[in-house]
């Protein structure tokens, strides 16, 4: 069974070399080509739920505008809003109530374009020598004309498990929750990769880390890029062969072990009997549960 | 087969708890503790080629200091060099001949110190207003005191892949060289995972982008830190049914199909009577081209 994750599948020709043609850039940026219509950093969608074109023309004067790539043959740019998300990774109910019925096509576009955005709203200066900088390469790069240094937009890899136990009380999962969750919650746990390890020993080190659990057998199952504000979830299994839990409480405020016919009962009753909530279907925890279901016969 | 890839395999316990802990943190900076003996970002050994290690108390007056971890249950620590690497991904001869015999554990812990003190030098300044930034958390992050922002060390994932087309020649692997390169060396084709794309997504485009191949069905096989400057190598194999070139002459110098028999033979004859000269065996190019021929019958 392959996953194919939200926020995946976008349909851009992302055209690297038109970004590196200074001259062919400036040809496609016509006041009637299409700009994607944010408010701040959320789309701002149309009657039919789809994300809405705006013209260049219309973007606010003097923004930095990047160039997300050609759809269908046609550019398509973006305006660096004023300011970035000053909270990106719990981002605000709004933005999560007008992506929820965007087409999976338009959703990988969005989170593409967020990232990119925020990127340049948090980074405007040269982190070497504290000048501003310049948007560059139709935004997929930034220069800074004081050091000449080059800055590119970050991507950061994170490893998110899904740790079995199997024993006598069959296949077990372990999630966690954290104290910001809704209540009754549960996920899998979750790390950024360090300098300096595999993705393979970053999970390792995060699932003991957190609940105090050691892993054998890491394999990874599937990737997901996640836009608050520029993720790269990892997701992977891997087995624990001793289900005592250490938990840390700065990290975790719970963390257990669910059989799947805990998990079953998860996504098909509703909250109030089953017992937890599971992620919503925009995270890659959610993939990686229903993959567990399908793949794992208890 | 599983690949066990150079830079990985640290024997560090990363103490994430004690980089939290401003009290614990002081009680370990004790002046007789140990300091990685460096000069710059290059390594110096001792006579056994092993990294050696100074005392904290000799690191240079106002070095920002990074707490590595805990090895053997004993604190180790680094002083941030006044200079990062000025050409990052293409590290000088002294580097690679000072490691070229470290042992697998000291080659990670030096590759992953290395990562964070570049970092460091290279990221004084907060991208968000421009203003200072202080090292914190023991050197796993940089705070800005003027506009709050925090900003945390970088590792940039980057695809590389064994593209493999089988056919009447039997199975070949797609490898490229570009004008950086030594003399007849090719290695496996590789990229920047950008915002907004998996795993899979990435390696599709790359190979179209440099090559001009469609692939399909890719999939992972290993993973590796990268301290040039801190990249996290992800290893792929992917499948091509047409094994048409067409080269982007800004990335590639020239690629081509090789046969199992040309892989052999690179690997063990020397320079002169083989086709191509293969990738260093600190590259993850290196280990996959192994694993190819272990994995693949011809």
């Amino acid at each position: 069974m392959s996953l194919v994750t939200p926020f995946a599948g976008h349909r851009l020709d992302r055209a690297d070399p038109i970004r590196h043609d200074a001259e062919r850039l400036a040809e496609l940026r016509q006041p009637n080509a299409r700009l994607l219509r944010l408010e701040g950093l959320i789309p701002r969608l149309g009657p039919d739920q789809r994300v809405q074109w705006d013209r260049l023309g219309d973007a606010p004067e003097g923004a930095d505008v990047v160039f997300l790539g050609l759809l269908d043959g046609e550019p398509l740019f973006a305006a660096v809003p004023t300011d970035g998300d000053p909270d990106p990774a719990y981002t605000r109910r709004e933005t999560w109530a007008a992506i929820a019925d965007l087409p999976a096509d338009e959703l990988a576009l969005y989170g593409g374009a967020r990232s990119l955005l925020d990127w340049h709203a948090r980074h405007r200066f040269c982190a070497n020598c504290g000048q501003p900088t310049m948007l560059a390469k139709g935004g997929w790069q930034r220069d800074c004309l004081a050091c000449g240094a080059a800055h590119f937009p970050r991507t950061d890899p994170v490893t998110i498990m899904l740790v079995e136990h199997r024993g006598p009380k069959g296949s077990r999962v372990l999630l966690g929750r954290n104290a910001r969750f809704p209540g009754r919650s549960y996920s899998a746990l979750a790390g950024f990769i360090e300098p300096g390890e595999t993705i393979e020993e970053a999970v390792a080190r995060e699932v003991f880390e957190e609940a105090g659990v050691r892993v054998r057998d890491v394999s990874y199952i599937a990737s997901q890029p996640w836009p608050f504000p520029s993720q790269l979830m990892i997701a992977c299994h891997a087995y624990a062969d001793d289900d005592a839990l250490t938990l840390d409480a700065t990290e975790l405020e719970d963390a257990q072990w669910f059989t799947r016919g805990q998990v079953i009962e998860a996504f098909e009753k509703g909250q109030e009997s089953a017992s937890f909530v599971p992620p919503f279907p925009l995270a890659i925890a959610h993939h990686m549960l229903r993959w567990w279901l399908e793949t794992n016969d208890g």
